[in-house]
């Protein structure tokens, strides 16, 4: 049997890698086809559970986590928080959850601490909302409110579209529960259109620093407040596709004793995006390249990190709550570039599946 | 002028660190001398702010308010959360805090963002608790109810006894607002005497690790539940006096992605208590074992560990929830051996110094 050259059965390196980060604009649009499913669901949550918003989720899900604590903070004036699964799942703590709204991501709908979560949380009487890829899931069966992520299938093994689109779904049910449903939905959509005029140019910039950092084996990776998240995610791309010990600091949190530790060989990635959190960027910054660090600068204002060697700007996005969809891009491709340029594979990252099972 | 040598004008390297992990198991009685004022702001708390426990600091003091979500979880059913200092201090956001305590840390009480998050929680309703070791500062000054800390003055840069001092402020008052008191001052004077009778052993223990880890640059710090909270302090212990790329993960987010990057040089260390959440550490340490890294096993239940290479066991705690008093024992003295083994200066790392005024 010969092979059909039109479906390699060894696909280049980083491929799917590859053509998921380049489809994430069309990704986040089907998500707006469900708008009004987030809609109808932050209607429950502002009637019946309004105290706290529970975010519940692993790796990327986590991530987008971070965004949820400021999406509903600042759309919507709410306390929202990522909430600890261990507590509920292995302590069996005795919390009250009755006014309690629970939103738990997961890809697959499978990651079994994230089930067994919302299912004791149903049982206390929190409203239990599941967002995932798959509707036949355990996760869809055990949630109260099933939202679709509408990511489509997700191929690679180190998440792209989905944190967008779980950033997305999160944003949508923040600004539907503060009444600000449409300006999202229309932020949303002419930010898929700035991210996709996005990804060649910043796929072009992140060539010449991917090859610099060769050799590089251990980064921090510096956001604060909405950028949080996406330094989080930012090293999480770093740490499994590169294999670079990345670690995710908020822009204060390197003056309080990890700055200690730089050093040429230990760059710092710092996330400058255009709102309030900027200056704390800033100053953080300048402390790392006083240290000595290579300081590699992105957002929206890259521009503003007098130091970096290296600049992989974004657009500006429509509303500052909605930076963070484009402040990833840069991590993504660059994770991308390195890996390739490191001889790795980021569709094969050394131990990982798809779907983690892990308890 | 000759020197006085009962005074030496440059103290051995990493003296100051030393001699505050030695002091510990003091500073903590000092603590419970004034357990009677947390029974009078944990009484406050309960009647008139119950609601939302709302912990914020940086550094290790954000490492105690990871702790602190438990203690509060686990002793009293209350929801705690490390709240987000920028969504208030730079966003401004609009959240209802009246229902709220806000319990906010910071040895010095000159942490600038700290203080600003409390003067803005007070102007909105919310009560306010300042835990400082310092009672003329700003903290001191904003805060409602002011606790003493009692760690005594701390001269070394990173912080020992500040922390496990926090951690006991915090298992105070979850503990009085539990209706638990007299249970927690019992078994913290119980973990006093644990800890000081550890000291010793553990400090030999950790000798020869921090000879074989002289040359490694980055290591994973693995907890779940309450020990998260000293996975990220001995994390913050390796980063800051010994200059490794060191990260906490939870045991279960290890397998979302961080597994990828391990190999023999990438070490990793698990704390291992015997609580409900040692089979998820026991797992993810085999996991780790697989990917090839050398394991590093601590905490009471370091036998569970079947594959680790260096064993740094400490006593069981008298209670589950004051293990983390004595399992960050061993990163701290760990710290200082291979800090030295290093020849860096725990003393003086680079870039630090005591009090962080960083925005």
């Amino acid at each position: 049997m010969s092979a059909d050259p039109a479906r390699p059965t060894e696909p280049d390196p980083g491929a799917r890698f590859d053509d998921e980060i380049r489809e994430q604009p069309a990704a986040l649009l089907r998500l707006l086809d469900h708008a009004d499913d987030y809609e109808t669901a932050a209607r429950v949550l502002t009637s019946r559970a309004p105290a706290v918003v529970r975010l519940v989720g692993h790796g990327s899900s986590d991530n987008a986590a971070s965004y949820g604590v400021y999406a509903f903070g600042l759309l919507s004036g709410r306390t929202a928080l990522r909430d600890s699964i261990s507590l509920s799942v292995y302590y069996g703590a005795d919390v009250d959850l009755a006014d309690s709204t629970v939103v738990a991501l997961s890809q697959s709908g499978r990651t079994p601490d994230v089930v067994q979560y919302v299912e004791r949380a149903r049982a206390r009487g929190a409203l239990t909302i599941g967002v995932t890829n798959e509707p036949g899931s355990p996760l869809a069966g055990t949630a109260e409110i099933v939202l679709p992520l509408a990511a489509g299938p997700e191929l690679a093994v180190a998440a792209t579209k989905t944190y967008v689109n779980q950033l997305g779904a999160l944003a949508l049910l923040a600004g539907h529960a503060a009444g600000r449903g449409r300006e999202i939905v229309d932020g949303l959509r002419a930010t898929a259109g700035l991210l996709a005029d996005a990804i060649e140019p910043v796929a072009l910039s992140a060539r010449e620093p991917a090859v610099a950092f060769a050799y590089v084996g251990r980064m921090l990776v510096i956001g604060r407040g909405l950028e949080f998240a996406t330094a989080r995610e930012t090293a999480l791309k770093l740490t499994e596709t590169c294999r670079v010990a990345a670690e995710p600091l908020t822009a204060t949190d390197l003056s309080h004793g990890p700055i200690a530790a730089l050093d040429r060989l230990f760059p710092v990635w710092t996330i400058a995006s255009p709102d309030p959190t900027l200056p704390a960027v800033v100053e953080a910054a300048d402390r790392a390249s006083t240290a000595g660090a290579t300081l590699l600068a992105t957002g929206a204002a890259a521009d503003a990190i007098a130091a970096a060697s290296y600049r992989l700007p974004v657009p500006a996005a429509p509303l500052t709550v909605l930076s963070p969809f484009l402040s990833v891009l840069p991590g993504q491709l660059f994770a991308a570039a390195l890996a390739r340029a490191k001889g790795l594979d980021p569709d094969r990252p050394a131990g990982l599946t798809k779907v983690t099972l892990a308890q």
